[in-house]
């Protein structure tokens, strides 16, 4: 895992703490395990933390006592103002008992990620201990934070979309008459572990002819004929960071219509890209690639939004996608240190579809590429 | 993915409806994706079931339309009574019209799979809607019945888990001297891929010296040295089922401290199994284990529990851990069908740590082990 140096993780809980008083909160638990990372450094699959003005209290249970111990020790990454909190019988349990320790009173909690289980239960035990703690929905607050990715994730993010190219390379070579789209998803798997990546970041997805026009094929035994459109979307984790990429090749030689549908496609991502710098609203980029697949009688073929935000998930924010009337808030202005993929598509049932994704940096005037496989329609 | 056939889906549909009456519903939102995929075949990253007595709604967006009509073209594994809902703008949204469209009014949730936030705005939007359904929570009622495999399912558990005798032999001949953790987890990720597995199951564990008494440290730069215990905890999935194992062996002759340790865990380990027959209780085959590691003066070191179900996830039930007074709920009679790992350590701060790990199914007279990698402690 890439971790924080300490100065950057002060930075954020600074962030963080600068957002409770909006918030109407003194203190925040996070449950959300990319956000307990991200805020402490503490790698693990069950782990809470409990941000308030003065510490930074970690739960974890036996199976971690000891790394998080031994996490501190190294006084370069360690966690400003941690202390641990060894959970005994259950997180929720020791999460009250420490509440009741403190002076705190409005709580704020991670509404997308507290399941309604543990809520009752924390809800109840407050009750049952007659605390006068008062528990708040709040959503998305550190999600937002992350969006803006400071210079060590960026390299990291960097590093990890660039080593997409050699696995690309390898995949492009596999597509060939007669191969299966499981033996081509593999092979991109084995490709993925061997230049370095610690885990693939989503099911990779080879959809070759007309189940390239699944966004979310999961491959089969389909065999690649001539003439056949095939999506390779694939990404890996390195160092807890993850990158996604997808490109659209042909099976020998593509038909008219092929080539008319990727070159919209890659004209919607290139007019996409090209609105990228600080300020632009991400409704504008996702409105920029579809002006173009709508001029191009693909509209209703893009069935989906232009990118999604990358970084400890593959999927976090900014989401670059159209304006919804339920949903104004999922627009963003761009700001430099965001990361997100740019991949338009077009899908027509029965026929076949084609996508394009790149990984892109917002930086102080512009933006930066960070994927980087020249590989046209035509794979010969 | 494997794909259960339409009469597997039939009969788990049955034995979720069974359970209804006691529930006190008429109809449950399945929102965990493994459940979802469980009960429908439907893969993707989002989608929710409405399950009812005559009828199984599916709701999906577009990305997953097209997909959902294809998978109920092949009447082998068509899921059957499946109706889909296209969900325009939310989820939720869809969620709640469809229930208006319904004879339902008391409508279980997955209280651990639904978070607080989407379960606030069902709540509101039924109000609003002045609606007569009412939401009960619900827990464990699906992660219960997949306790149960069929026999599909422990054919494809059985071929993922003894894909990893090849996987461990590779990375038993990278531990030399020299060899830092991340490079041979690293190897273990490659190997997983090439193997064939679709993904590793989870982070890969390699943990060498003073690392190894950290149940689940996360491979470094750190270089083994002769005389090192080092424990090599590894998974994958395939067809969308998890395997997990783990091995300890020494860098060189080890010595008679770690000896003595790796005996005690083995004869633990060896305990616990031949405990697993129909109708033992977890809590009396994680006791068998902690019995003989505190009979070695090995009881504290033992700081976690001694197995995990297996199977759609590579956590889920039954626990295998000792009773605990506010989780009495955890404790299960075995049945045919169950498949768990047994996995105890012992883990000495500072000094280093050893668990040994196989998955095991419950069978209708006893067990049967899935894994078989034969490896003493000694790696020369």
């Amino acid at each position: 895992m890439h971790l924080a140096n300490s100065r950057e993780l002060k930075e954020r809980h600074l962030k963080l703490l600068s957002r409770f008083k909006d918030l109407g909160i003194d203190a925040l638990i996070v449950t959300h395990n990319p956000n307990v990372f991200y805020l402490s450094n503490h790698v693990g699959s069950s782990g809470y933390l409990l941000v308030t003005a003065s510490a930074v209290y970690l739960l974890v249970d036996n199976r971690y006592a000891e790394s998080a111990k031994r996490m501190q020790e190294d006084s370069s990454t360690a966690c400003p103002l941690l202390q641990v909190w060894q959970v005994s019988s259950s997180y929720d349990e020791t999460l009250v008992e420490g509440l009741a320790s403190l002076e705190v009173s409005k709580v704020g909690f991670e509404s997308k990620h507290l399941d309604v289980s543990r809520f009752e239960f924390l809800k109840k035990k407050l009750i049952d201990n007659q605390s006068n703690v008062e528990l708040q929905m709040t959503a998305d607050v550190i999600a937002e934070i992350r969006m803006i990715k400071d210079a060590g994730e960026v390299e990291r993010i960097r590093e990890s979309a660039s080593m997409l190219t050699e696995v690309a390379e390898s995949a492009f070579r596999a597509v060939r008459p007669g191969v299966s789209e499981l033996k081509v998803a593999r092979l991109i798997n084995e490709s993925l572990s061997r230049v370095g990546f610690d885990r693939v970041a989503f099911d990779t997805i080879v959809a070759s002819g007309p189940n390239s026009a699944l966004p979310h094929h999961h491959p089969g035994q389909r065999c690649f004929k001539v003439g056949d459109l095939v999506v390779l979307d694939f990404g890996g984790v390195l160092d807890g960071y993850c990158c996604d990429l997808t490109r659209t090749v042909s099976v020998g030689q593509p038909g008219p219509e092929a080539q008319r549908v990727y070159s919209a496609v890659h004209e919607a991502q290139q007019a996409a890209i090209h609105m990228v710098r600080p300020n632009v609203s991400t409704v504008d980029v996702d409105g920029a690639a579809r002006l173009v697949l709508q001029s191009n009688g693909l509209g209703e073929a893009f069935s989906h939004g232009t990118g999604h935000g990358l970084g400890l998930e593959v999927h976090e924010l900014p989401r670059v996608t159209k304006a919804r009337s339920d949903a104004k808030k999922l627009e963003v202005l761009l700001k430099p240190g965001m990361v997100f993929t740019i991949e338009p598509g077009a899908y027509i049932p029965g026929w076949g579809g084609v996508r394009i994704e790149d990984d892109i940096l917002v930086t102080n005037d512009g933006y930066s590429m960070l994927t980087s496989v020249a590989r046209d329609l035509v794979n010969l």
